[in-house]
């Protein structure tokens, strides 16, 4: 028995097998337009009844997942008009100052609200981490290294072994650093935090995406930086060619770094081509300005090899790679990492000098986690959950919400971002969607301009339940309601 | 069995007995010119033999701590000329930019090479502190509250839980503050850098004490601030006369906030007598200035009650208290706090951008330490100890540094600071002591102008053993031949 399940071991056993169908479809093994499994073959391959293998195959279409073609059987339905991708951004040519906080944290706070469903804030379920597996290492590593507990610790920049393990991991994806040039963080925010210390004093500027992580923007509001919003493709991420543009107009002239997300972004979960992201390492280097890259999402791809990070294509140390185990391994630890590049030695004066260090027997028992190899296994099961969540979702999404949603279609993490049809105002939305207890993240907490009223982020990363279905059920009512009072 | 003794057990008995008599020194039990007990009263209430009891006697003589008087026992020592306290500082009268990083990174390091006694840095004997205690509660917190490894935490001000216990901890005190008015930290230097965020923007300047620990000016260097320093007394602590002075005078302009460690503070372990912490609270408020308190030495006294802090005068809000468990319960745990006052709201919004929340399970842990009454049972050993060890160490400088060696005699905390006859330079001595396996603090590296050039402090945080010893005696020689030769 393995130590989670995507799917929990006490659903129907034609839900199990739905979901498990769903994956397929969701990483794409299963592609639009093609067939599914007859009954027939269905109830012989998994041992399961006639009965069971048409329930799963009918709850697949419920959700809108798949369609039921006469005498031909199903077949994986093609995103339609409505499960269109939104277009590409246009924000605004002048960089802002920021101003999300009240937004941010009702959002926050709602997420700490059990009668509220849980598609808020980008939490993952507790469910699919090894919690047995963490309370272990962490217990043996209690056992093992008490001197972490009481050592006032000169190891500011991060214990070795948590730095070996994790340039280990990166120089397996073709990402060559140093161990001396990581610093253990107390998450990637403050990672992000150090970097941004590094390169840029209050009144510069910071190029973005448009839309970003509304963390991004709090981060760069408390330091008194602006932001520049840089055009972004729902697919590809940043535009490179808006950012060349950006840099040599009025605004770009203030610009001392970029902040990027290259990999499953959020909230849009666009990934950069690997010619973009050179392109976008090498303009950076050229222009004089750092490149922050927040590698977060990175090892969630839903298929495939894992993308390479922008750092793999850094010769010059002008990279800055930040990211932490939030959202893959252990959301409580706290324990994050940056690789400081040509900053590295300061970025490590500047850790001692904002935190003193990160909790050691949390670094010690991650760094056993990844010495063991029970990362890896971890994620393989993850990253085909989330690839079943989000496909599921978005499923749900094309079935209850009103034509016209347009829906992104994320290679790797756990969000997707919609853009409803006609002028719905998802400030307005939220109000009436958390006294109907669903929690969503209204578009404008994306934007330092307040742009993307009429879009929403949706959190997949909760299990699949009765009550996340009834809660898309009722946004979608909402929003059609909306709509319909336009 | 206790968890924890200041003294190895594996110590011979006679130098058990002479800590035990050390430690009624250090904590002003028996005073100077106070007559020992006799060596017969002293076998028989400790059940050992004469000769156990005179070579406890004569260990204690040789340490400098008392002198036999022929026909009449065993004094306390009186501290003697070669024992003063160093005088008030007179700091320059203009804020200065910051600049001691690579002194400071070259003392850290040295205290991570066991071959170098550890006097360098402030950094308590791990033997110090309830390993098995901790262990056992961070285990039983594990297996009970595995939701805190794997929860993706929306609790980015702390765990309930432990903001009740650190605000009843305070109630206790004397400081009574709201529990929503408390953040949960990454050590006390993360609650520093929040809260001089909340006040002071680049440029700005903070007056702060002279000398003062070279961690905040760390802080202010990183963050663009300057620093203004204040004249300070060895014993009474910062000076509300030259505050007020400065504050009106043309450098005072441009102050902030004032960062104070009113309890013991380091590296003087000075305290403000209570009349003093009041004036200061209001000077603070009249001016307009933020008051942020470093409390993280203030339960550490070594006798009587402990001192309140400047916290527990504040009517306004105008005060910000920063403290941890690193000197006092689980240095490796980096748990701190702040309790933000009337910036209480802003700070919890950056707590959230500088590293979103501090490790769940740990929080959970110390609150749990906290509620079982753990912390004072501890607390109460840990005093006596650090009390022995200050005297113990002062008792060896007297013994082995030139005559006027002049020394703090701090009433609580564990580090001294030395004043050192003549011109020596303690920048050339550090380079010389280095290669003699010695560290300890240079003077200048608590002052943003560079002063202390003939000062030290010295760390009596670790156990006292032959080693220490011996190296305390090296220091002794390497100064006595630096005066000689100058």
């Amino acid at each position: 028995m393995s130590e989670f399940e995507y799917t929990s071991a006490a659903a129907p056993i034609y839900t199990r097998l739905a979901d498990e169908l769903c994956l397929l479809i969701g990483n794409g093994q299963l592609r639009p337009g093609e067939r599914l499994p007859s009954v027939r073959r269905l109830s012989r391959q998994k041992k399961v009844s006639a009965t069971t293998a048409i329930a799963a195959l009918r709850s697949l279409e419920t959700r809108g997942l798949v369609e039921a073609r006469p005498q031909s059987g199903y077949f994986v339905r093609a995103r339609g008009a409505q499960s269109e991708e939104p277009a590409m951004t246009r924000p605004p040519a002048a960089a802002k100052t920021v101003g999300v906080d009240n937004l941010m944290v009702r959002m926050i706070d709602a997420a700490l609200n059990p009668d509220i469903a849980p598609l808020g804030t980008a939490a993952p379920d507790p469910a699919w981490f090894p919690v047995r597996r963490l309370q272990r290492i962490i217990a043996s590593t209690v056992r093992r290294h008490p001197e972490l507990l009481v050592t006032c610790c000169p190891y500011y920049a991060g214990l070795d072994t948590l730095r070996h393990q994790v340039a280990r991991h990166y120089a397996a994806l073709g990402c060559v650093v140093a161990q001396d040039e990581v610093v253990i963080t107390n998450g990637c925010t403050e990672a992000l935090n150090l970097a941004l210390n590094a390169v840029a004093a209050p009144g510069d500027t910071i190029a973005i995406e448009s839309p970003c992580y509304y963390g991004f923007l709090q981060i760069i509001e408390k330091r008194g930086l602006k932001a520049l919003e840089i055009a972004t493709h729902p697919r590809d991420g940043l535009s490179v060619d808006a950012l060349q543009n950006a840099l040599v107009s009025r605004a770009g002239r203030s610009v001392k770094a970029c902040l990027v997300s290259p990999n499953f972004s959020n909230p849009m979960g666009a990934t950069m081509p690997e010619g973009e992201k050179r392109r976008l390492v090498a303009l950076c280097e050229q222009h004089g300005i750092a490149l922050i890259e927040d590698d977060v999402y990175a090892d969630l791809q839903h298929n495939g090899p894992r993308p390479l990070s922008a750092k793999a294509f850094d010769r010059s140390g002008n990279v800055m790679l930040c990211s932490s185990f939030t959202k893959t391994l252990a959301p409580g630890a706290r324990v994050g990492w940056i690789f400081g590049g040509r900053y590295a030695e300061d970025i490590r004066l500047r850790k001692f000098a904002l935190s003193g260090a990160t909790p050691a027997i949390l670094q010690e028992a991650l760094a056993e986690m990844l010495r063991t190899g029970g990362y890896e296994r971890h994620m393989l099961k993850l990253r085909r959950g989330y690839a079943a969540q989000v496909a599921r979702m978005a499923a749900a999404v094309s079935e209850y919400f009103p034509a016209g949603t347009r829906i992104t279609q994320p290679a790797g993490g756990f969000v997707i971002w919609l853009e409803l049809p006609g002028k719905i105002d998802t400030l307005a939305l939220f109000e009436k969607a958390i006294v109907e207890g669903v929690n969503f993240a209204p578009g404008p907490l994306f934007s330092a301009s307040g742009r993307y009223g009429n879009y929403l982020r949706l959190n997949c990363g909760r299990m699949w339940t009765p009550g996340i279905e009834r809660a898309l059920m009722r946004l979608g009512q909402l929003v059609k309601a909306e709509l319909a009072a336009a």
